[in-house]
């Protein structure tokens, strides 16, 4: 996931050089709030990679070995090639979708929270996509754990051609929450820098979501040195 | 500075989802070389901020206060407006950009060695700004230290807009290192984001420099709290 406030540069750019400071004070508050849902027990799947600039960037079941997934396929197999909610509910690629739509409808009410506090309208535009990527920690100086591939560049588009207070979806995240029962909205077939096709993506209202049956609490946390994940982001 | 390895993307789809882990192998190989420079003492004035994907981001002259730069307008006057090569040679601007620019080529230095021993062809498209900036740390969980300003946004897009195995350098910049005796290329005014007015940019070659006879040593290294600075990236 990519949750990005695009008007926060307005908010930059109308202040002096010497009151940017002011600025940034903000901006932390707001990622310090956003990173204390990362303590509840319902977010212990989802880890934070980084913030870049006002865009948080976090991930969902980044700890789960392939095998995890290998229900997904039995119980695809299950519904005959239609999606059916009852069997798909519950399964992993559903679980981690779930649990990170929520942690994005929770950053968009202490956004708002905060907006409400500070007299300010900043507004969350996010971009979601779920698939195989590669983990790991690049440097010997200020080491970071980061992500990488085209489900990452995905999630990233996503945001960068969505809209305001809306989670934007691509092909694969969409249908897995149609599934599950989230009210998605297609948004036709739109271009996407490095995919060939142009693919059909999906949008899911912040403001007017489904109450989720699905608790999205998980209690399995592997500590596998495998980094080879497929996840949701 | 942002030194990125454009051509790494190509490297990177080139291989299977299961061999990225190698591409990453070969990054973290190049960056921990890059890291290696910051322990030598000639760049004790340099600060790496972060690697972004394959683009290598530090800044020099973090640690100075703006009474530092003082001493810049004093010789600016002192050379009647006039570029003065002995005058400006040693003032706190020249030698921050100075000791950037040897970092840069130090980087090209290494990345052409790996490329002899991993038969690659890796090349450095190196962006480089001065001017103020703000830094600070942002999050609670993982936080990070990073640096935003015009400054920063300039030294990224002379990278997006420059060429491979050139530095290209704002006008603020180029004017610097002409002054101090660099050899720069005018390359003509161009439309850069977010300036209004098209910019005259410079380009240095990164194979063909003048030996400087700054050795851009630092001993100065204040550990003041003052968030806002004057520097160069």
């Amino acid at each position: 996931m990519f949750a990005s406030i695009p008007n926060f540069k307005d908010f930059w750019s109308e202040w002096d050089t010497n009151r940017k400071l002011e600025c940034l004070r903000l901006l932390n508050e707001i990622v310090c709030e956003f990173d204390k849902l990362l303590s509840k027990p319902k977010f212990s799947s989802v880890e934070k990679i980084k913030t870049v600039g006002s865009t948080y960037m976090a991930a969902a079941g980044l700890n789960e070995t392939e095998t995890d997934y290998d229900d997904d396929v039995y119980l695809e197999k299950q519904s005959h090639g239609k999606f059916n909610n009852n069997l798909r509910i519950g399964n992993t690629a559903f679980r981690n979708a779930n649990v990170m739509i929520e942690f994005a409808l929770a950053m968009s009410q202490i956004l708002d929270g905060l907006n409400r506090d500070s007299f300010q309208n900043f507004e969350l535009r996010i971009g979601m996509s779920v698939g195989p990527l590669v983990a790991g920690v690049i440097g010997a100086q200020k080491p970071q754990y980061d992500i990488w591939g085209n489900t990452v560049n995905l999630a990233s588009r996503m945001d960068t051609h969505g809209e305001p207070r809306k989670i934007h979806a691509t092909t694969d995240m969409g249908n897995i929450l149609r599934a599950g029962g989230y009210r998605v909205q297609s948004r036709g077939k739109i271009r996407v820098k490095g995919v060939k096709e142009p693919m059909e993506t999906f949008l899911i209202e912040v403001d007017s979501k489904r109450n989720s049956s699905v608790s999205g609490e998980q209690t399995n946390n592997h500590n596998n040195n495998n980094n080879c994940h497929h996840s949701t982001l």
